[in-house]
């Protein structure tokens, strides 16, 4: 059987073989990490290696890593009134192109919550989001603020301000959460670590498992109100139940990796390069989008019109090819996407859109596999077209 | 190497080797099971049978499970005031034996929890928890409220009357959610979810791994406000995020051979009534917890008195013995037990109990080690308080 090329990394990147080995050692270890026992100790020992590399890789203190089952639990850890010193007041600004567990406001009320617009290229427009912030605390003197930014987008690549929108929000009083959740492993995160407040990573973005990810208290001072998950003293009170050791060692393993690996992130870029630009070859009527602003280094969305995305992936899928739609989902069914939504992409081409993201495995292999494909595909299109 | 004696089985199982091969092969595949493409779907195929396998152990349908990070999680997410149709208001009733992560009365506000004690023998009153659940409604006329209780206490073992205080629960128009966690794969649980509305359960506790639990919705009928962990529309809604479809494979697999194996917990009995002799007959003046009672037949909670559980429990280790006080502990440092303060125990004997654990790997050699070790160290323990 001929390999299949899985450019699907933003959705879940596959196990680095390191982070397997990693794993299966921790697996075949008992212990309850609370316990004092031998075992105990031993699966403690894993967690706390882990939440060094997992520091190194954001440029924060270990004791500043709470571990979660992932970056939606972290999303929903971080969103809330909590952190404002007043559960149940206060407002939460996110940006319209955030993910789905930061648009949803975790703890927030849904009359709480607030969504600040993006212009064409997917991208906040920092001045006008810090006016609205200004204006609302005006008309609410003194009350308290969060905002949610993502460092960069799961859909588009687009890479946000965070590093200015931190700085305003801060100055009018406010704390700034970023989910960096597809931006861990591809982007350096240390200077981001020192403008925000909150942080979310996930490890199955980069190559460790799912199961792990964690909220990051990069601003040490920021108080904290209750757990979003409660019971024993795990995780210093910010997370109770039993670690998931097995999944955090994984996590430490592929966080240590994509630290070294970050310098080698062109070479993602390069293949990535090589894809648009084959997408483009042989579609001329393509679309890419955000294009025109900074992007991950690995990720392409684009668009034809009148080829449906769901038509596509089918598609890719049958010629050996893994995408996404631009959208996300989560039931099989494809739904328009809330990104380019925002970005005013009229639905029809919006709805076309589909996602190629590249990862540690990618190789020039899996970008020929792609345009072959492509071809393919493109070719019967165009001449259902034409018979048309 | 002589091989250790894993006896502490209630703070997490080891994990059965069926159930680590289920979860290599998983670890090994790329993909979201959101994702519409191959990898996905196998992703999603993966956590479709061990919803069917987690749905037979207890005796519901696959669509009543709704899995989790693991059982904090799914208590976290049973106790909302969500369910009584009205966030914010109504109560929540608690046996005082009650884990941690009841006890904290997840989303209710700390002045809604009301503790129900329990008697000598660690198990609920339910005449008199019943009176006072009568007397609430009646001052709180036609409010709504949420009772747990747990189906076995994970320090002594005692067996709580869940479905009797169920049937009291819905005569007086409660919702009750049963904390099965323990119970799971030690008793069975269908009788249980034919009477309690919310049933949590975990995979570690039985031979799956840490990172998975399920919150089983025993009453399909029970409304639903909104998700703990809100997102992307996983788990039907329930419980949004990248599901842990390795950790919930493996649960499947450990739920599957649990249910086969149901049948035989008389070994682990006969191996608990052994052991439980030995720590009679070494120690004539040891106490066993909770034994007037029925209990899990893998637990065993004991303390001689003067005999401080932390010392006890680090000789055990240094001789190969591993076992927990009788407290649950999440930092290392032992407290005193809640369970036992509230079965009216002594602190000083509360402070002296610690707890033998039994599993599906426990053997007679097991039983032998431990025996020859308590002989040791109950001998010296003597011979310094003769000497005293």
């Amino acid at each position: 059987m001929v390999e299949r090329a899985y450019l699907d990394h933003n959705a879940s990147s596959p196990l680095r073989p390191e982070v397997m080995d990693a794993m299966i050692a921790a697996l075949a270890g008992a212990g309850n990490a609370s316990s004092v026992h031998h075992e105990g100790r031993r699966a403690r020992a894993l967690i706390e290696t882990a939440r060094q590399d997992v520091a190194a890789l954001v440029g924060v203190a270990p004791a500043q890593i709470v571990f979660t089952s992932g970056g939606t639990e972290a999303n929903n850890m971080a969103l809330s009134p909590g952190w404002l010193g007043a559960a149940g007041c206060g407002r939460l600004f996110v940006s319209a192109v955030e993910h789905p567990s930061v648009l949803k406001g975790g703890q927030f009320a849904a009359e709480a919550i607030e969504v600040l617009p993006v212009h064409a290229e997917g991208v906040l427009n920092v001045e006008a989001a810090t006016e609205r912030l200004r204006l609302w605390r005006e008309a609410w003197a003194g009350a308290p603020f969060m905002a949610s930014l993502m460092l960069a987008n799961n859909e588009t690549g687009a890479v946000q301000p965070v590093i200015p929108f931190a700085k305003a929000v801060h100055a009018l009083g406010g704390i700034l959460h970023c989910d960096a959740v597809q931006a861990a492993g591809k982007l350096p995160l240390e200077e981001v670590a020192r403008s925000a407040d909150l942080i979310s990573i996930s490890a199955h973005k980069f190559g460790g498992p799912k199961g792990a990810g964690a909220l990051v208290l990069a601003n040490g001072k920021l108080g904290f109100l209750r757990p979003l998950i409660s019971g024993g003293g795990q995780e210093r009170g910010y997370r109770a139940g039993t670690e998931n050791n097995a999944a955090i060692a994984g996590f430490g393993v592929a966080a240590a990796i994509a630290k070294r690996e970050l310098a080698e992130v062109s070479r993602l870029a390069a293949l990535r390069d090589r894809i648009e630009a084959d997408v483009l070859r042989i579609a001329a009527d393509a679309t890419i989008f955000s294009s025109g602003s900074e992007r991950l280094p690995n990720t392409i969305c684009f668009a034809v019109a009148d080829m449906s995305a769901e038509t596509l992936l089918m598609a890719f899928d049958l010629d050996g090819v893994s995408l996404s739609a631009g959208s996300a989902c989560s039931s099989g069914k494809i739904e328009r996407s809330h990104v380019l939504t925002a970005m005013g992409i009229a639905p029809e081409r919006a709805g076309a859109a589909i996602r190629v993201s590249l990862g540690w495995n990618s190789t020039e292999g899996d970008a020929d596999r792609f345009s072959a494909a492509w071809q393919r595909i493109y070719s019967k299109f165009q001449e259902r077209r034409r018979a048309a």
